[in-house]
């Protein structure tokens, strides 16, 4: 099998992603080189054990391990209290220990309901997920991030909780919906578009063999897309010194976007997607990104399929759910800015108007793509 | 004012736990030079708020901070699932961010849940406890440790996350009612046996001052155990070399106890003063401990006014319990043990039946007093 490793690297909380074809196979043996034993908690979704699950137990039996399924919602529907607390409850029917590993084999939901299952019982305990979006593949499953919903909004409750290993098997995304992948590789956008302009130039240029899947374009941008998060994790684990905070690119509207558009309705990829359109305009606007590479930025989201305008809700209501964001200090939405491509930074002075009127240019109605340089914003 | 301060070596997660009478009254100018600003959660109990509620209400706004009163219910009632969420409730009506301070004013139960709503709360907020009580003070508020209880047992429900700063207004003690002082005093004596033989003979020699609550006995043995818990914490923050997992002498037996008996009937300290007693009786059937270390351990507790024996509760109860401890690993209970006295380390592999006979030589009925050296223990 081929594959790269790549260190996340926490000091002694360091853990490795592991990236190649096939690799579920080989994941109870990775589990096992990395202390498992005994014992281990399968947290997965039917849809996902029905084309997955086999493969998976086998490969843990095959290593000696004795897995105990348990099943939770598929989608947002296992981000709740209730799922965590019902695999607490299951965790302890089966004699779980602190030494009792969790694994996780899904999507970003599985892996954040069973990463802050993990987290929370009897004060955590290991934990190793083996994301199967491209979305949680490139993002949620590396930094340690778990957590649930309440009905108020997303991730409001939860806690960090980094892995001790991550399989990222890429056939996994053979089987994945166009529009779920269309929705992981805004997240891949999101990190060239961040942190890497050469990687962006190489996504403009492979946007077709992308569209395609070639497991040659698929496997180089989610490995550089996981090597950008892992360093990024590395220098600021816990979301403190503003490093993290640039993996946020897009996210600010993004999760408004969710929320105001009712949970389901847009997926979390399409709708950082929108967000990264909100944010390259109000950077052009505040005339950190060219208008060339606002355009640049976009086009690259709508040839992979991404939608770059709001959906049908209202600016009003985007603009309260704002509010609410966890990335809310002392009242202040801070937003992250790209310019150039390739460079981001955290801005916490936006004014509110400018973001409005971000937001109402790219209105379904609206033409986001006529800059309007030079309006006041008070 | 004086005091000390102790410091908890964690790299970036250190701090400092002050100790002092009459510390309450500079809470908020010691929140604000740890970085809390503007509104601020302060989770008490009734009976708590009402001794010290208005001090430290006053201390924080003369700080400039705005604190928010959130009550909790006294005692183990605090901990449960619900509460921590009722708290993130209150929290989203307060419209809490990120960087919101989460404050507990009272004792283990108020600590444990509030730091655990912290812990949980968008993925940890800034916490700070003021213990009230003596056990919470040199115990439970160093050291990250916040949980809640399931039906099924205690702390299964948990996380580690280490306080922002830690207040020990040795004033609170005054108004101690003279049980839950001595359940303290039994943390006190933990960690001079496992930890400190000097410690141990200071004790002692001033069982009578600490009785009369003498503030020099009682500043003198509390930083003591502050600072010998700091040590330990500092060389296994999340309880994994098997150095941190020293601090539960007396707790492995403690924790099933206080189960068998119905949680309420035992105080924690006065479980595990019971549960050192159970680890003594077996460290000198081993052979660890000397037939008079056995016997000064036993009778400091005593002259505490700690029970040394077992409630009226069955010993295979307690035996049933100790199965889902969560020190268990891979089916096996371990216990601390002591001997030489300030000396501890950790079994694994201690006969069932040497437990069995330990607590049965030690119900109310028996005489755990007369060491049955040679018997065999197969």
């Amino acid at each position: 099998l081929t594959g790269e490793s790549i260190r996340v690297p926490l000091g002694d909380r360091s853990y490795d992603v592991e990236v190649g074809r096939g690799l579920l196979k080989e994941w109870g043996a990775r589990l096992h080189a990395c202390g498992a034993r005994g014992r281990v908690a399968l947290v997965t979704s039917t849809p996902v054990d029905e084309l997955h699950g086999e493969t998976a137990r086998r490969s843990i039996r095959e290593a000696g391990l004795d897995p105990l399924a348990l099943s939770v919602p598929d989608g947002e529907a296992a981000k709740t209290p209730a799922v965590a607390a019902e695999l607490h409850e299951r965790l302890l029917d089966a004699g779980a220990e602190r030494g009792t590993w969790v694994l996780a084999l899904g999507g970003g939901t599985v892996g954040d309901v069973a990463g802050y299952a993990a987290a929370t019982f009897m004060r955590g305990v290991p934990f190793a997920p083996a994301p199967t979006t491209l979305l949680a593949q490139v993002d949620a499953s590396v930094g340690g991030k778990t957590g649930v919903n309440l009905p108020r909004g997303k991730n409001l409750v939860g806690a960090f909780h980094q892995p001790e290993l991550v399989l990222v098997d890429l056939a996994t995304l053979d089987t994945l919906p166009g529009r779920q992948l269309a929705a992981g590789w805004a997240e891949v956008a999101k990190a060239a578009l961040i942190a890497d302009a050469e990687l962006f130039r190489y996504l403009e240029s492979s946007v077709d063999a992308v569209v395609e899947r070639r497991p040659e374009a698929v496997s180089r941008l989610v490995a550089s897309a996981i090597r950008i998060k892992a360093e990024v994790v590395g220098e600021d684990e816990r979301d403190l010194n503003g490093r993290r905070a640039l993996l946020n690119f897009g996210h600010t509207v993004g999760h408004a976007l969710e929320g105001a558009a009712g949970y389901g309705t847009l997926l979390h990829g399409e709708a950082v997607a929108i967000g990264m359109s909100v944010a390259s305009r109000i950077a052009c606007e505040l005339g950190f990104l060219s208008p060339e590479d606002e355009t640049r930025s976009r086009s690259v989201l709508e040839r992979l399929g991404l939608p770059v305008r709001l959906p049908a809700v209202s600016v009003d209501a985007v603009l309260e759910r704002l509010k609410h964001d966890k990335k809310v200090r002392e009242g202040r939405v801070r937003f992250v800015l790209t310019g150039p491509i390739g460079v981001a930074s955290l801005h916490a002075d936006v004014p509110h108007s400018l973001v409005r009127d971000a937001l109402a240019s790219l209105t379904s109605a609206g033409d986001g793509m006529t800059p309007s340089h030079g309006e006041p914003h008070p």
